[in-house]
């Protein structure tokens, strides 16, 4: 039976307990249980020193200079830092700015473009809602179709899935590496095969998975990743995302979204787009140096650990959740709706009850703060450094006393 | 002649002297004029507190409960109150999300789409180049042709050099309220209704003026309007655009970057993208809340002074630089490049030389900030909450300086 004795021993085994207190909020009486940093990863209290300072310092000592001396290119070197320590990414591959739906539409944009001939994007109905609006965007306005794969809500796409409906017409494959509702953890390297043995192009959404699961974009031969950094990195509410895009591939796309700062020499302010070389060109607008400040702290801390240690405590947690929740009472009728087996699911456990908006309503008031998914679903979002076992043990213990009085 | 005593003179009877020292580095030694609050304004002391509050208590206590409680609805509201101080905007008609190029990507996308048959986009060879560049890719992408107007560089687009390009092929008119090169300021109204007339509808670039000239979008019947938010805004390097569209077209309009945060009914995650009423439907992707936190502070520092005084301390500042410049020997050469009629501009004032560029780069290690463009243009940037006379004329003589050693 799990309980409130094991979470402690886990907690005291804990190789990254100590983290912990690194978070704002660790201590709060008011908070209970955060179980939604899969949502909105706490700040860590370096980034809320940075950020003051940020104003004071930074901003508004460098004034105008700031770009010159760092923002101009804080894009690209922090883009390298997170491919660096989360994505397996050598440097020159990655981005950071624009939103993920934004970052998304570009590059599935300039995907399709790059296979002329082919029309059919593939995508699954599971997939995060604005990967879906997007691309039923897209195809409309480009004359593609979309082939959907019928995923399971609990579990995700699988090879066989995909090897169904990817063909010569297949221009682009969009997955989630961990899905959003399920946590289901895609086996990225064997899906990519496929999509390219089609001739297709594939793209990764790693929102819900990067800095919490291993990621090896390079070795895995993924094309393009997008990725978010207001979860697992903890870059703060509408942080920006990032993008990816292999080396050989990067000058061979063309992104519609033609801004200054694309452009090969943003500063002649010229007639005529002319895309930047590299990584550059996927910029459009003046990138939110604000918002990339906090993100800036997370990955110094996660390059100090590794990745490695974040998934085993990733599983840990996870794998502690489930059993807490299989000692429910049968009766209740609580269901998992994640992979049973750790080594298929990211950092979140969702399970399923009728009951779960109201109690999750309720919840929130007690400060236990997991987060609920349309019909049925709470999700128990475990981010590795900022979330302890006792923690997560007294989060259920709250979900376990809502349910008793149903 | 312009005169430090003129200047001393001048900010002992300006009613909002007082203001500057609300801001960041008014009171730095090593920054002895800066005259680049065009480019990036100056931090709030306001917004230095707000930025480090916002992570240990918004962000950091709140947590996801962040978005119900407030930021869901913040693009909207923070939207109303930039309308209503700076717009001239009746409530329901402003969102704050996305950069400037993403905004206008999405506005000139829905417009061109919303005038089927027109073939056209008119837009002037000195927009800021992003405008520029946006167009030309959106011109390839629909198949529409651009009609440039070849407007002065140091002045803009008249009335007379809309109406010899517009017609019943044009389905947009894009122009900027301020060039971001002379300063020139367009007459809105009048070019607005020329763009009408035909049929066309008009899309203004408000960048270069919002918060220093006062701006009544209701009343000139403008169709959309797009501007940033880290010039007079002062929002910090990065922070999100603003786009204002007129109530009644909002229903008419669709953007193609279709994401969650702009479907009717986003937390359903449902199937299908139906586009939420209102101006919400102009978001795309999770709005950076981080970003829209600084500007906050002086919006309402703005509502506090109102525009007009605002506006009439530009003038003041302006024509304080043109006497000066116009006191250099005629030997020099150096030429105002920005209609000499205050009325006629904006809040910047620029003047051109062919030793420009290496001069800034001197006068900027001298903590003396005003900015270049290519390829001769010094732009001297009078945000007029936060620069003074004296400011100004310590700024001018340190330009005399390195004229005279040349």
């Amino acid at each position: 039976m799990a309980s409130l004795v094991e979470a402690e021993q886990l907690d005291a085994r804990d190789p990254l307990a100590s983290r912990r207190e690194l978070f704002v909020g660790s201590d709060d009486p008011h908070v209970t249980a955060y179980l939604d940093g899969n949502s909105l990863g706490r700040p860590l209290r370096a980034s809320a020193a940075r950020l003051a300072s940020f104003a004071s310092d930074a901003w508004g000592s460098r004034l105008i200079r700031g770009w010159d001396e760092e923002w101009f290119d804080l894009p690209l070197t922090l883009g390298d830092r997170i491919g660096t320590v989360t994505l397996g990414a050598a440097a020159g591959q990655v981005a950071v700015g624009d939103s993920t739906t934004v970052l998304l539409y570009k590059l599935i944009r300039a995907a399709v473009d790059a296979r002329p001939g082919r029309t059919e994007i593939v995508v699954d109905t599971d997939n995060f809602p604005t990967d879906r609006y997007l691309v039923e965007g897209i195809a409309a306005e480009r004359g593609l179709e979309l082939r959907w794969i019928e995923s399971d809500t609990r579990g995700g796409v699988s090879p066989a899935e995909l090897e169904a409906v990817v063909g010569t017409k297949t221009a682009l494959v969009l997955l989630s590496h961990v899905a959003y509702r399920s946590g289901f953890l895609a086996d990225v390297p064997a899906l990519t095969a496929i999509a390219h043995d089609s001739g297709a192009l594939v793209l990764w959404d790693v929102c819900h998975s990067v800095a919490s699961v291993p990621i090896e974009l390079d070795d895995w031969g993924v094309d393009i990743a997008v990725g978010c950094t207001y979860k697992y990195l903890n870059g703060g509410p509408g942080s920006p995302a990032f993008v990816y895009v292999r080396r050989e591939l990067q000058d061979q796309l063309s992104q519609p979204i033609q801004g200054w700062m694309g452009h090969a020499a943003p500063f002649d302010m010229g007639p005529g787009y002319s895309p930047a070389p590299g990584m550059r060109r996927f910029l459009s607008g003046t990138p939110s140096i604000v918002g990339m400040q906090a993100l800036r702290d997370m990955v110094d801390l996660i390059a100090e650990v590794g990745m490695a240690a974040i998934r085993a405590k990733s599983e840990t947690l996870t794998r502690f959740a489930v059993e807490a929740v299989d000692d429910w009472p049968a009766s209740w009728a609580v269901e998992l709706a994640t992979p049973r087996e750790a080594e298929r699911r990211g950092s979140h456990v969702t399970i399923e009850h009728p009951a779960f908006k109201q109690i999750t309503a309720e919840l929130w008031r007690r400060g236990v703060i997991p987060d609920f998914r349309a019909p049925h679903g709470m999700r128990l979002g475990l981010s590795p450094l900022s979330t302890s076992h006792v923690e997560l043990w007294n989060g259920l213990e709250a979900v376990r006393e809502q349910l008793v009085r149903l």
